[in-house]
């Protein structure tokens, strides 16, 4: 059996030429150009490189690093952390992530913005607020986020980590403050109703690095109270370790059960030494230096690759997102990218790119169309050229089974 | 500071001779009789005894341990496990139970009925019903208990450990069957309705060992949803070592965001060793014996007196029940119980005696009534007797102050 046959479709092209005569008898080539599966990452350092905000070797070494990214990847996530985005109140940083991703959209990547509603990273001046002035502001926020960038992005980390939201303790916040007075299912249902009047479009995730039973009844809650959520957000940063098989199926099966997609949001494996198990919230652990090491390296690729054949072949999977693409601008300053300080291509990068554009990639095939014109494809959904000498024409592959009329 | 304020309280006795005239400047003796909260056991064994199935050394031994229990608890879980409750089909053993329930109604307990709906110990012919059969035979067996032990058992656990069911998988059984069909919210919401209709009276409990987030989210999935919860049930099996301030406080602070009255359901402390840290479900430890030692007790007795303390304190709680009270019963062979299997009360009997009935207890207080025949008294809510000369009479402490016509 082929524990990738859900990837995979057929259809029939019905060929003709410009005058509408069938092209008969014709010897075609047909290659995908496209994965209809998001093979995603998120690279914040996108923003300043598209703004040209970087110089010297800097520069360089991100035109090098972005170069690789759009040959691998066909999905990215862009940082609307509040804090960051809106650190004065009135002043968004709307047109430089515009810029990013106009720049992103035109390399032809499906793009997703994270987070519109979290605890963490938001906005302090919501401090000074009322919880009643808080919770306008938030919805306000995500209505205009969501409008102003509604055909550039049109997939939305809505909420982020609402499982420990309302007991997160570590320092006052405005989002913790309206969760304890709304309750998690209030805030969830008011966030996504927000974004889904701005776009109506739009997917909306949920997104949450707690894959337990408390998470699972919080989505089973969600949608009993109607709250459409389109897609389900597991994070799995592996600082820690990897999963492995067991704990990563256990996971699969657990979120499988409401038939809705799964998307991996934030994947992160290292290619260091491994955080010690004492330490909680990853945040606590501050290392003098965490360099990237060689057998690291092979280790990170070798579990890299385990874990993305395990999610291609569960058929709820959607999109995985690896974080972060470059060393230099990895969280907790850890050795989790693709690239490591000094420019160097580590081996988890060949070892994706061969899964995603080769194992996983249905390469030029020859064709012959029949007396009528039609010939029948099949391979990996996604999108396709089709060409017959120097005329070209695209189609889709998904699952749907029909019949495409192309005209070369 | 008063840690236990919050059990105390006050009130205006008025009192006339049975001619309707002032007892003036008269010396009148108060003493508490029973306490307000519920300090509970769990010894199922009751039943048989009660039901007169014990003899010789056995039953003596039962007597010597149910006249300590009735001395020191005011309060007690009966089973209602479906499997043994109705092994066959349509032959309920409710005659048994209401045997033993009157027996302790009539000793002064206050009674609850555990679990009406669970996945464990359930009914084994529900597995040759179909989903819709089981799901009404379950709420029928609801309504039938809840009814038939009205006015003898007014409180229910009405639905235990729903944060597993659906997923639990070490074997087939008709409650994770229908748990899965219709969800945690739905069969929830089922039951509690169920319940609620046969008495509405009745006290209605959630109960759970888990005592992470997954149960607060159900819990506030719940509410949201309109199921109305009238108590939350807490677990604590400390098999595997006491809990400790920290983790105690924690949950305390954890379920008492819903301002509803939290009751700790099922209290284990052993007095032996401890189960391994390494095993997950409890009921796969099978030590060959599991003796009680003399050290072990002496900690028994400590940390269940800490963990009572905590638990009094705390202004939310309203029940505490032991879980159980003779080892020879015990749940797992574990040495939980007040009294050893050679029928030895342990040193925890006493330190808990202590506390509920010496501590916590408003002993006989001489007062003296006014000119009126008025008299101020206060102490630990429950109920009083107050006796002048031969002549007594009762009455009941509680929260809202008041003043109490007493005739003696």
């Amino acid at each position: 059996m082929d524990r990738y046959n859900h990837r995979k479709s057929q259809m029939l092209l019905k060929i003709t030429t410009a005058d509408g005569k069938p092209l008969k008898n014709a010897e075609i080539a047909v290659r995908q150009i496209k994965h209809k599966f998001l093979f995603g990452c998120a690279e914040f350092s996108v923003v300043p490189f598209v703004n040209g905000e970087f110089s010297g070797d800097f520069k360089e070494k991100a035109e090098m690093a972005f170069e690789k990214f759009v040959e691998l990847f066909n999905f990215a996530t862009l940082p609307f952390y509040w804090g960051r985005f809106e650190p004065v109140r009135g002043k968004p940083d709307t047109q430089r992530l515009k810029n990013a991703a106009q720049w992103l959209k035109n390399a032809g990547f499906v793009l997703k913005g994270h987070p519109l509603c979290w605890h963490t990273v938001t906005a302090d001046w919501l401090l000074e607020l009322t919880n009643d002035q808080i919770l306008e502001a938030q919805l306000m926020r995500i209505k205009r986020e969501v409008s102003d960038f509604a055909g550039l992005i049109d997939m939305w980390d809505v909420i982020n980590e609402v499982v420990i939201m309302p007991n997160f303790n570590k320092y006052d916040n405005g989002i913790t403050r309206i969760c304890k007075q709304f309750g998690r299912m209030g805030l969830v249902k008011m966030v996504f109703d927000a974004a889904r009047e701005a776009n109506p479009k739009a997917t909306l995730l949920i997104n949450d690095y707690i894959v337990s039973d408390a998470y699972e009844i919080l989505i089973e809650a969600l949608l009993d109270k109607g709250v459409k959520i389109d897609a389900i957000g597991i994070q799995s940063h592996m600082h820690q370790g990897f999963w492995g098989v067991e704990k990563t199926q256990e996971v699969l099966e657990r979120f499988s059960r409401f038939g809705l997609p799964l998307h991996f949001t934030e994947v992160t494996l290292i290619s260091g030494k491994l955080m010690p198990p004492y330490i909680k919230d990853l945040n606590d652990y501050k290392p003098e230096s965490w360099p990237s090491t060689i057998e690291c390296e092979e280790r990170q690729a070798m579990e890299a690759t385990l874990f993305y054949k395990i999610l291609f072949s569960h058929p709820l999977v959607e999109a995985i997102t690896w974080w972060n693409f470059i060393d230099t601008f990895a969280w907790l300053g850890a050795p989790a990218g693709f690239i490591t300080k000094d420019g160097r291509i580590k081996p988890i990068y060949d070892a994706l790119y061969n899964l995603i554009k080769n194992d996983w990639w249905t390469g030029t095939q020859t064709l012959v169309t029949d007396h009528d014109g039609f010939v029948r494809v099949s391979g990996f959904m996604g999108e396709y050229e089709v060409s017959f000498k120097d005329k070209k024409s695209k189609f889709t592959l998904d699952r749907k089974y029909e019949v495409a009329q192309i005209i070369l």
